[in-house]
């Protein structure tokens, strides 16, 4: 939410929804700008290192949703609608004790039924829920979008609609590729894929709370009328295009090492240390080049956690007797999602096809059910991505 | 609170507090404009005109506190001090059901006592507290100074100390007088009386509540070092002045009606309506001046309320028959306080003396034990000030 403007454009689609005979339960985030001001007043004093620190900074950040709940309901009551604000506590949503990236643990919904049963539009501060400690908790980044998916699966709505900045999913980024088309329903697994792989519209954990419990969610946007995109069961979706979208990601960093003894165990020491360091690996090929029974290990982390993981393996040096380490910041990630492919063969190769067309190598190949990913060098990536969504049939006519 | 540096100012205070073996509960304000800016918001939606409108500005204003409170543990826990914040509702602070005004109905003290005999700072967010259906509600203006006194008089504390802009209670004020002094102690009768005089330091409310639980409260600046202002019971003013300061207001607006048929009723017949009109009236004058046995009344409210008084007093023409009304609103009152004049007799006929050796005009006088007042034209307010500062040896040596 921007401003008081906003607020007001929000209370008109309320209106709407109501005038249409549906009870509505609005989740808002904090106004524009406002989170990030918190957030910066917090580490302007903390390094954030305590459980203690985490706890106040909860209390702290909260606040921003804590404000605009309050406001949507005043405006829509100016309006004439009944309308009440709920911060977490007052739900109460139920979180675990982990401030600052809380799990909902459980929703009580009587207090927001009463409401509904009197006719009054719940207007519920989102990313936020309360602690067994009776804490203020926040649910870390995408929390309001957690919050309404996580309201909408307890309370059963017939729809969770999630106005973002965007207007929809993409087949890809229309910044890179103008003729990218908005995609009218795309499946949860697919959204989960476009998701965690850069496509920045909803959180991973908002689309898997939305499959596990079922819940149409939409995407659209506050600035327009335009209908967004819906998030549905596989089956819902009749006629499957053999690729979806094309998703990316430039947070990306390749170390690879070579010469490894090629014996069992030495994958484990190498990522066991990575995941305890925090260390999210993303890519891993392991190829036996050699005669001499070595193996080169290749794989990915975020760009922000490179050197970390370089001094992590440079530890490891004398366990794994590596012949040498190379890594590489200016790598990208380019990948075709689609359930399709379920169903379709010959998608990876389609890929390589189209890429080396336009004269782009291949770092690192890894496949999943439903996409092809591959790493590429960074300056490549949006001559990929153009190649790649023209190749799957998806600029628009 | 005004910012960071402020709230790290406030830190350091109460370590050094905690240093010398004492347990300390601080309650915090909004940090600087924050309150203004959220009340701005509230007011750009809505008039404000109903409960539920409250309700909602409470939600939204009651966070500016919240805000501090966890800046505030931050701090302290990062200067290795544990400390906890605590929201109005996590004490809890009951409240009624006021919204924006709300009374403080009772404290329960259990958990913050658990946290002091853990040795934990306790940060209180003030000005709010928690209503019977579990909203948020604010206490009104100097709502924080309240919420202090009220927590210090349920935790037996041995001292509450209010940091504000000013640096204590002065004689008058300093910036009419140069020679003002600080007193080092005034009694809750006459802060009672310099406060709804027109001295902001602190709200009426709050030393009436100090006064009723014989808190001891010291006013004293954020900004400096210095001892502030004491305020005790009177018999712990040792050497009483005869006047301890002079008070003002420009505020008034003065209404006179002439030619009241002098019958019993006629005043009940006047006040009454004003009252519920919500008009505060101040000072009230009344005298047969004519041997028809007509009387005068001559009446103050605040400024602001002027021309609804005058509205109210048109329409009771009819009933009270008066013959004529005049109304001026460029007035102002100026009052002597102290305790010693329940001692010391001919106050009154000095502080006549000394405006009259001035050329000033005196309207109206009123008088109750500790203070008299007198309502002159504005434009003689700070010579009036100065005369009687002057007078009754309060300036400086």
């Amino acid at each position: 939410m921007a401003n008081i403007e906003r607020i007001r454009n929000v209370a008109g689609r309320v209106k709407k929804e109501r005038d249409q005979g549906n009870g509505v339960v609005v989740v808002v985030s904090a106004m524009a700008g406002v989170t990030n001001q918190l957030v910066g007043y917090v580490q302007e004093i903390s390094g954030l290192h305590t459980p203690e620190s985490w706890r106040e900074y909860d209390q702290v950040v909260s606040s921003g949703e804590q404000v605009t709940s309050g406001l949507l309901a005043l405006t829509l009551n100016e309006m004439g609608i009944p309308a009440q604000s709920f911060a977490g506590g007052q739900i109460p949503l139920k979180t675990d004790n982990s401030h600052g990236r809380a799990r909902i643990a459980s929703i009580e919904s009587a207090e927001i039924r009463r409401a509904l049963d009197k006719d009054i539009v719940v207007v519920v501060a989102g990313f936020q829920g309360i602690t067994p400690d009776g804490r203020v908790a926040t649910l870390g980044r995408g929390g309001s979008d957690t919050s309404a998916v996580a309201l909408a699966a307890v309370l059963k709505a017939d729809r969770c609609d999630i106005y973002t900045d965007v207007d929809g999913v993409y087949t890809t980024d229309p910044r890179i590729v103008p003729a990218a088309r908005k995609l009218a329903k795309i499946s949860y697994e697919e959204m989960l894929e476009m998701a965690s792989l850069g496509a920045k519209v909803l959180q991973t954990r908002s689309v898997e709370m939305a499959m596990n419990h079922g819940v149409v969610t939409q995407v659209l946007s506050s600035f327009s009328d335009e209908p967004g995109t819906l998030l549905v069961n596989e089956e819902d979706i009749v006629e499957q295009q053999k690729v979806t979208g094309i998703a990316y990601s430039r947070d990306e960093a390749r170390i690879s090492l070579t010469g490894i003894a090629n014996v069992p165990g030495m994958s484990a020491k190498l990522f066991t240390p990575l995941a305890e360091a925090g260390i999210n690996v993303d890519m891993i090929v392991q190829n036996v080049t050699e005669g001499d029974g070595a193996t080169d290990i290749t794989f990915t982390v975020p760009r922000s956690d490179a050197d970390r993981a370089i001094k992590v393996v440079e530890g490891l040096h004398s366990q794994l007797k590596y012949r040498s380490l190379h890594s590489d910041k200016a790598v990208a990630k380019v990948s075709a999602v689609g359930i399709g492919m379920r169903s379709h063969s010959g998608i990876a190769s389609q890929m390589f096809q189209a890429l080396a067309d336009k004269g782009i190598n291949i770092i690192v190949i890894t496949t999943s059910e439903i996409k092809v990913s591959v790493l590429i060098n960074e300056e490549y990536i949006e001559l990929a991505v153009r190649a790649l969504h023209s190749a799957f049939g998806l600029d628009k006519e």
